[in-house]
């Protein structure tokens, strides 16, 4: 059961460059934009271990991600929640799969592979217009 | 003189809908859709000082800032800095001139102008694509 609406659903699914918000060390925000995939409770994206998002998150597990319909950006979700798992993708397979997704397949990479690793947030609040 | 190298000055000039990076006040981050208008160094944006995100800034001022292209989500802007005033908006005149800038003028309103006040974010740092 998510705490997404049904009629706020398709934000979740489609491929839109999401707005990623961390907390730094220093208790100031970060936002940058994330690509993601997401089956309404969970959603998952890649990174590196080795920038600074990546050490944001290790100190403060805590996500917020916004999502704009791009045909309306007046309407838009808002979830937040905690980056609970932290997995390999030591080949860049999920990366691939994102770059499907988003229509960039290049059918390689990525260059730093080896450092590529799946984050896993569960969303537990949702707002949205 | 801008943090904001020449090139991407275009997007904190147009009508964009940026996303706005709070804290809480449990230390988790909050991001949400923004109207503002811009000089380059100073962000201004309109809230109301009765909702949760004026709450966070009145505990903890910091601000990221991220603003996509429209037409090519992959150049973006991503601006951070202090909220160091805060005006008031009685008659609720910057929230007009904002809902010009967007094209969303009705001429009248808002209807909770008593509580709308001005925020003036100093821009300190920016990364780009």
């Amino acid at each position: 059961m998510s705490v997404v609406p049904a009629d706020h659903l398709d934000l979740l699914e489609r491929p839109i460059v999401a707005s990623l918000a961390t907390v730094r060390p220093d208790g100031t925000p970060q936002v940058n934009p994330m690509w993601f995939v997401s089956d309404g409770s969970v959603v998952r994206f890649t990174h590196t271990d080795e920038r600074q998002k990546f050490r944001n998150l290790t100190l403060n597990p805590n996500v917020a991600i916004s999502i704009q319909d791009p045909d309306n950006p007046y309407r838009y979700l808002e979830v937040r929640g905690v980056v609970d798992l932290i997995t390999p993708d030591p080949e860049g397979d999920f990366y691939r799969e994102l770059a499907v997704r988003y229509g960039r397949d290049r059918g390689t990479g990525p260059s730093d592979a080896p450092h590529r690793v799946i984050l896993h947030v569960t969303i537990n609040h949702a707002t949205w217009m």
